[in-house]
């Protein structure tokens, strides 16, 4: 494995001590700090037409690299904005000073993605340096995943020809383990909704009026609890009407890394997994769709009691989607679920917080991921599992209704590293292995043919 | 009416500039110097044996005039702690700058109960000045009222000599309008708990874990709905059990002021009430227990989406308990109810925010209350109406365990005066009227020959 440099684990430093954090607007500056921060990597990389382009909200930064005529175009995808870390007080130390301890590098965004983005780019510059870069290489990062990239859908459709290309490289991708690579299969969609309700248009003294006036609270929790039924199934009308149940051979072509429940359990701090019965709690990450209140708020949550009856009473949904589901039509059952079963005596508003993403699948014998599946076994001389993935990445379905292509996913973070939690960190070990994969990766569409046709037609 | 002087009103200014929260622990420093300016201001006012008692939270001041032998012994109760004012934005002018406009004094803690407090000691004032005091007055003012009292009781078992006295006069009271006295023939108990429900011991990305891991917010709500039947009965098993049915002649005795239900639905935003089936609006405050949620939060909260699955979920929990529930008893089945309604795959912790206080309710035909008619009819030229009332006074109970004596409420907060709530005020009129009418009030106690029997035996 190739020893990082000192020079590299600063620059990567660099970039991590940048809070681009998408999420909240206060943050805006600082997301384009790390856009520029890119384009100067990108620059010293050796990339060329390094453009950067404006969108409501966060740059979209593009370079390319087209010295390989007849070769493969390959648009290599990554995100450069990270989640909120808020929670400053559970982090051992701060979120955005990274910090190098026992062979691992605690930062948010270390693992989820900036580590991938940065190692992508580290074989980007080594190809280059010693001439070996034999595709055309087409970059397009992007500072609005987090929030569900709500600027990228207009841009891919008024950029098309730039974007032109035979294959997609998602660098978000992760790992089962250390040394057990993992090739995604699918990504889930995604939805995310706010939801008010309110009774009285005053906070109320629960001594005067507890008893005589509706409590939002209590309608929002009975709301909440018709969301699912008892055995975990999501209650809203024709939510599952589209979803795609999978045949044999389908579930037979996801090898799913082995994984030790009881430990696993352990880890968690839980007795047991919870979710929708008569599906493995893996295929329930893999092929069946969520409704999840992600954060729920109302009345007095301060220090000892106040006996309040609140006026509003708040509460974030999202769902995750699966193959065929919709995320707009989706969208809407849940909207007429919330209005039919909240009563008459309360008003409400439900506002979409984030643009909806679309389900992706690829197959396991999809000729892209076979190569793929070689250079890692090849490089951590283990098969790779093939899994469908529980998490959402928008510019996969988006690049397939757009410019027709497949997107394969290729990341390096593990399970264990935190991501969206307190202490998120990568290993150092992970940044150097990930250059040489991609590098590895690269090189191989390179010399592959699969292409040929569809470039010569 | 007597005009209120500037002096007073600059000392009464003084007074609400205190931040004496008591619910928040931070402000232990402010409770304490309102409880100092209380005992300058007893001096002022000419009341001696002025002491100030520690306790674990906050002070509980005592002070004296004992020049009337073989006249009563009037023990007027107040506190001098007010509720938080957090949501300091939603203030015209900040909470503890006092501010008048249009007649209304704007600050916290001036309708609930500093105005009343004051008056209070403008009457004694005044009374001892024109040697028109014909009784002995002891007064007990306390700095945790906010917090359900829990020094309270301790104090009063440990200094029953001290505090000894023929009745109480409870200053903490309100009215129904500015020309409609009200005689408080009840107040109910309370009890406060908070309630954690913990899942996984992290937070977990929805992406990676949703459908697989129980969420805290989800298991939450679930019981929350669980805590109220359709039609708002509490559905805790056994939480009406010991409940009083009022019989037809304290029904009788029960004269609301009549209320523009359509007005005050109108002035709450609301388009009905809501509550326990089978009671009007007012039983229910007056005569029926709650369960309120009182505050409601887990997961994120922030600005636009965080897809996250939450450790831990939590509710402020308080019951409003009526005449012959026991408030230890009603802990112990919402303690059971939420054991046995949470999944086993959660844990939970569930803690007694307050001490829980016992319901009290006085007669309306009890004498000292006949009196405080006459006197209430004499000043207003209406007769008052005798209202059973919801909140809560932990004293009263209190008094009449460990004493044996009866509280009578005279206070003059009003019921658009935003207690609890931004915004409070009390109008500059009730202040001089308060005073005024509580001297009367004294003076009345003084010529009676309802405590002959008591003291002589």
């Amino acid at each position: 494995m190739r020893k990082l440099e000192q020079q590299h684990l600063e620059a990567f430093f660099e970039f991590l001590s940048i809070p681009s954090i998408s999420t909240l607007s206060r943050y805006k500056g600082e997301v384009a700090k790390a856009a520029e921060w890119l384009m100067k990597r990108m620059k010293h990389v050796g990339l060329e037409n390094i453009q950067r382009f404006e969108t409501p909200l966060h740059p979209i930064i593009y370079a390319d690299f087209l010295h390989a005529p007849g070769q493969p175009t390959v648009l290599i995808y990554g995100h450069y904005d990270v989640q909120p870390a808020e929670d400053v007080h559970f982090w051992t130390t701060p979120p955005f000073s990274p910090t190098l301890r026992d062979g691992r590098i605690y930062a948010r965004g270390s693992s989820d993605m900036k580590g991938n983005l940065f190692s992508c780019l580290l074989a980007l510059e080594s190809l280059i340096q010693i001439k070996q870069l034999n595709v055309n290489i087409k970059c397009i990062f992007e500072g609005e995943e987090e929030i569900s990239s709500p600027s990228l859908t207009a841009f891919v459709q008024e950029h098309k020809e730039l974007l032109a290309c035979d294959v997609s490289l998602n660098c978000d991708g992760s790992m089962a383990g250390e040394h057990q690579p993992v090739i995604g299969l699918s990504a889930r969609g995604s939805l995310m909704l706010e939801l008010t309700v309110q009774a009285a248009n005053q906070d109320l003294h629960s001594g005067s009026w507890g008893g005589q006036v509706p409590n939002p609270l209590h309608v929002l929790s009975k709301l909440i609890a018709s969301f699912h039924d008892n055995s975990g199934r999501i209650a809203v009308p024709g939510f599952y009407d589209e979803v795609y149940e999978l045949n044999e051979p389908e579930k037979a072509e996801v090898r799913v890394t082995p994984f030790d429940e009881k430990k696993e359990l352990e880890q968690l701090g839980l007795n047991s997994f919870f979710g929708e019965t008569g599906y493995s709690a893996r295929e329930r990450i893999a092929t069946r769709p969520t409704l999840e209140v992600n954060g729920l708020w109302g009345g007095y949550t301060g220090e000892d009691a106040m006996t309040v009856i609140p006026s509003k009473a708040y509460a974030k949904i999202s769902c995750r989607l699966v193959q065929h589901q919709d995320p707009h039509k989706i969208t809407q059952l849940v909207k007429d679920h919330i209005a039919k079963h909240l009563p008459a005596y309360v008003t409400f508003d439900v506002k979409e917080l984030e643009a909806p993403a679309y389900p992706y699948v690829m197959s396991a014998q999809h000729p892209i991921n076979q190569l793929l599946a070689n250079v890692l076994k090849r490089s951590y001389g283990t098969e790779p599992s093939f899994e469908r993935e529980g998490g959402t990445v928008p510019v996969l379905a988006l690049l397939q209704q757009e410019l027709g292509v497949d997107s394969v996913s290729l990341g390096f973070s593990l399970p264990d590293e935190q991501i969206h939690a307190p202490n998120e960190f990568m290993r150092v070990s992970s940044l150097g292995r990930a250059s040489e994969v991609y590098a590895a990766f690269i090189r191989t569409l390179g010399s592959t043919s699969l292409f040929k046709t569809s470039r010569d037609s």
